[in-house]
């Protein structure tokens, strides 16, 4: 069966963005390096259509979380700064005409809303809950894996539930002193097994078997 | 001049000890395979005054952070479960009759006290604070490096005060979901450049360099 999978950034103090999230500061107050170190691979700026990056250790460690990748999850505070009901105009995500997952997003939110496609990319909202949420994503994503794209809350909600298969903490050494803590939450239930750790500059990557 | 230096352990979500500490779960409760790893080096079994235990990647770790150390600083809660004033029969801490620290080593505490000599160990009871108590440590060390033992607050006021220069976060597998946080109320005016990362087996040590 396919795997559940998720890669994320955080602080060395466990954020994976600052206080006071808006449209202005989407990672928050504080959090404006917290991707640097992604930013610079070459796999990030192919996939925004670029060319050029470093083809670095960090590159090869993204590229390989990114592989077979048949569908992805997200957190509505992820897809945007819109909390509440949707209302017009409607938000289309951070990601302009041509977002980079190309693959079926399922975006949980407690407001029903019409798909959105927007390039190769289409945004499903799923209202049922992250359990309902993989389902569809496995169903949509077919032998390839699901990816949880964030925020921290629907990366607990997803281990919470026992659905979580592999994480890849990108830990970088900077403070953020307050925000979304990534492991918020998580009972000790929660079994964690270190796979990897690969040292890059100016980032950790951590990966983890996770179990419940 | 001689550094100030802490090597410490941490679960994944970031505690040093997990909940409701005490004499009988000195570590807190859930927390008792945090240092696994520790206990299985050759240092620690020596340290200890026995033989055996493991020659790997970790214990090259510890031996590095442990060498050169003058003095220690811990804080009154890794001394003793004992919370306010000291009580007859005074409280010796947890090491026994010939402590592991064979270096001269001061507790911060709000409780003044005669010190205590245990073996090669003399204790220091300090009541004027981190600045006064990493004065009195230089001083008692020499050239040599001062080390910050713990616990979680204790670390916090040192780097707080701008006085750490090194830390080294041993990091394991292991939810505690709650505790003492190890990166609690540090503010991002702290910066931490990550100086080295090793992979060892169920345990990434992340080296950083401390600045204010």
């Amino acid at each position: 069966m396919s795997k559940v999978k998720c890669q994320i950034t955080t602080s060395a103090d466990g954020f994976v963005a600052g206080p006071n999230q808006s449209e202005e500061h989407p990672m928050g107050e504080g959090a404006e390096g917290l991707h640097d170190w992604a930013f610079e691979t070459a796999y990030f700026q192919e996939i925004h259509g670029r060319e050029g990056g470093e083809r670095n250790v960090s590159d090869a460690v993204v590229r390989e979380m990114s592989a077979d990748v048949g569908a992805e999850i997200m957190g509505r505070n992820m897809f945007g700064p819109v909390r509440g009901p949707w209302t017009e105009p409607l938000w289309e995500g951070w990601w302009g005409d041509d977002p980079p997952f190309r693959v079926p997003v399922f975006v949980l939110t407690h407001y029903e809303r019409e798909p959105l496609t927007l390039g190769e990319t289409t945004f499903h909202f799923v209202t049922e809950g992250i359990e309902r949420a993989v389902e569809l994503a496995r169903e949509a994503g077919g032998d390839k894996d699901v990816a949880i794209g964030g925020g921290a809350e629907t990366i607990q909600e997803t281990i919470r539930a026992g659905l979580l298969d592999e994480l890849l903490v990108n830990q970088v050494p900077v403070i953020l002193g307050g925000g979304a803590r990534l492991l918020d939450d998580i009972p000790p239930e929660v079994k964690l097994e270190q796979t990897r750790v690969v040292e890059a500059p100016g980032v950790a990557h951590l990966f983890y078997r996770v179990s419940r």
